[in-house]
C-alpha cells in the first residue's frame, strides 16, 4: 500500500513520505474536514456531489482551499489513472493545518489519498444489521468534519449489545448513524428518512432520487421510535456498502428479508444506477 | 524551536522528526486526549494534578498508556532538563494512532512535546477580558480530549464581537470558556464557580483551595445569568495567565477592577500558592 501515489503540500507523494506535524491543527485539536468516495477501475462515483459537499465543508469551516474544483478533479483523475487499483476510495482531507499558537487557523493542510477497497457487496446483506440507538447529537452535523469522537468511543458498548452500529437520537428523534444515514419503508410506496441535524449523504441523495424515480413516494421529516415501530422495513444507507437492511434497532424486529422486500428493491435500483453513472463518466 | 527533544514512539527525538501519518485516529478521526502543564526553571508546575487527570482521560476514552506514571514524570524531567528553557509548557498528547480501517484503535500513539512560554503575568490583568456567550456543550466535558472544533469554530465570530472569549452555557445555565473556567466573585466572602458538565481545571482547583484557605466559601453549583448579573465580580481561571479578570460579559459591565478587587486579591494568593509549590519541589 505504501508505494501508493498521494497527494500533499501542492504535490504528488508516496504515502509512507506524507505526514502530519504534531501542531497541525487536524491532530491537536481535532478541527479537520474530509470526504471519502469510492472509485470503480478508472471511474470516481458521484465525484461533483462529493466536491460539491466537500468545498460546502471547507468554506463552513472557515478552511480556504488553494485548488479549484477542477485542479482537484484533476488531481484525483491522475492518483486514479497512476495507480491503477481495481476498486478503491478517495479521501481528501483538508484540516487546520500547523498553528503557531495551537488555535489560529493560518495555512489548512489538504492531503488526499488512494486506498484499496472490496467492491460493494453485489447482493444485499442479509440477515442485516441489528442497531442500537444512543442519545446524541453531534456538533455542525451538516459539515463532514473529523469529530468521530462519539462514534469510537461507543465502538466497545456497540459490541457487548451484540450490535453491529448505533443510531443517534435527542429529544425523541433519531437522525442518523456515525458514518451513514437511516431509512424507514412506511408502506410499500413510502419512503422516510430524517431531514434535519444529519449529514447529507451522497448515497442517501441518490437513494431518494432512485425511489422517486420509481414511483415512491419519499419524506423527508422528524421521525420518532413509534414511527419506527409501526415501519415495514428500515435501512442504513452506506457509502461503501450502498444498502444495508436493519433486522433489529434495540428491542424492535423486522420481518424478514427477501429479494421481494422494497430494501431490497431499493438494492438493485441503485446498484443499476451506478453503474449507468460509471458507465456514462 | 526544532532543536528541542521530544517524546514519541517510546523514545527521545527531535522535534523536527516528529510527525503522525495522516491515518492516525487523532487526524483522521479527532479522537485524542492531552494535557498541559507550566514548567517555571527546572520544576512542572502541579505536575501529579496533570498526570492524574492525563490518566483519567486515557481511561475513559479506552486508550491504554504503556508508560507508567513514574516513566512518564521521568521523562518529562529528563526533557525539562535536556531543553533548558527558562519557561515552558509540556504538552502530553495521546491519540487513537494508526487505525487500518480508521476507526478500530490498535495502538494509541503518545507524543511529548516542550514548547517556550512567556511567564505569567506578574500582575492581575487589567481592564480585563470582554466575553460574549454562545449555547454550546461540550461533548465528554469533564476529559480533556483533543475536540475544539467548536471553539475554533468560534473564533473568528468571537472577535466579530469584540470580545476576548466565549463562554458556552446550555439550557440557561453557564459551563466553561473553550479552554479555562469561569468564577464568579458573589459577594466579598463568596465565591461561586459552575459544579457540572465541565472540564474539572488545575487551576480551578488551585483556587477552590486557596479561597477556602483564605476564609471565603467557595460553592460549586449551576449559574444562571440572573446570578452573574448581581455578581460583584468575575472571572477566567487559565493555566497559563492564572487568572483574568472579565470586565464585560454579554451586555453585563462589572465595575473597574483594582488592588483591592477579590479578583486581585485571589490572583497573588494564587501566584504564592504556586512559588510555595515550586520551591518545595
Amino acid at each position: 500500500m505504501s508505494h501508493l501515489i498521494c497527494y500533499h503540500h501542492n504535490r504528488f507523494a508516496s504515502l509512507e513520505d506524507v505526514s502530519v506535524p504534531v501542531n497541525d491543527l487536524g491532530y491537536q485539536r481535532g478541527y479537520g474536514i474530509f470526504d471519502f468516495l469510492r472509485v470503480a477501475g478508472e471511474t470516481p462515483l458521484y465525484v461533483d456531489d462529493h466536491l460539491n459537499r466537500f468545498f460546502y465543508s471547507a468554506e463552513a469551516m472557515h478552511l480556504p482551499v488553494k485548488q479549484t474544483r477542477e485542479e482537484l478533479l484533476q488531481i484525483i483523475r491522475q492518483m486514479i489513472s497512476v495507480n491503477r487499483l481495481p476498486y478503491s476510495g478517495i479521501r481528501i482531507m483538508l484540516s487546520g493545518g500547523s498553528s503557531p499558537d495551537g488555535y489560529q487557523i493560518t495555512a489548512p493542510n489538504l492531503v488526499i489519498v488512494q486506498v484499496p477497497l472490496t467492491p460493494p457487496p453485489d447482493q444485499l446483506l442479509l440477515p442485516g444489521y441489528k442497531v442500537v440507538t444512543y442519545a446524541h447529537q453531534r456538533q455542525m452535523p451538516h459539515v463532514k468534519t473529523t469529530d468521530y469522537l462519539m462514534a469510537i468511543w461507543l465502538q466497545p458498548w456497540v459490541k457487548e449489545q451484540g450490535a453491529d452500529d448505533v443510531l443517534y437520537h435527542q429529544n425523541g428523534i433519531v437522525s442518523e448513524f456515525p458514518r451513514s444515514n437511516f431509512f424507514l419503508v412506511a408502506d410499500e410506496q413510502t419512503l422516510v428518512t430524517p431531514a434535519h441535524h444529519i449529514l447529507h449523504g451522497v448515497t442517501r441523495k441518490q437513494i431518494l432520487q432512485v425511489a422517486n424515480a420509481q414511483g415512491m413516494k419519499v419524506i423527508e421529516k422528524d421521525i420518532t421510535m413509534e414511527e419506527i415501530r409501526s415501519a415495514k422495513e428500515a435501512f442504513i444507507s452506506s457509502s461503501t456498502k450502498r444498502v444495508i437492511p436493519i433486522r433489529q434497532l434495540d428491542e424492535i424486529r423486522f420481518a424478514p428479508y427477501t429479494a421481494a422486500s422494497i430494501t431490497a428493491q431499493l438494492f438493485g435500483w441503485l446498484q443499476q444506477h451506478e453503474l449507468a453513472t460509471a458507465a456514462r463518466a
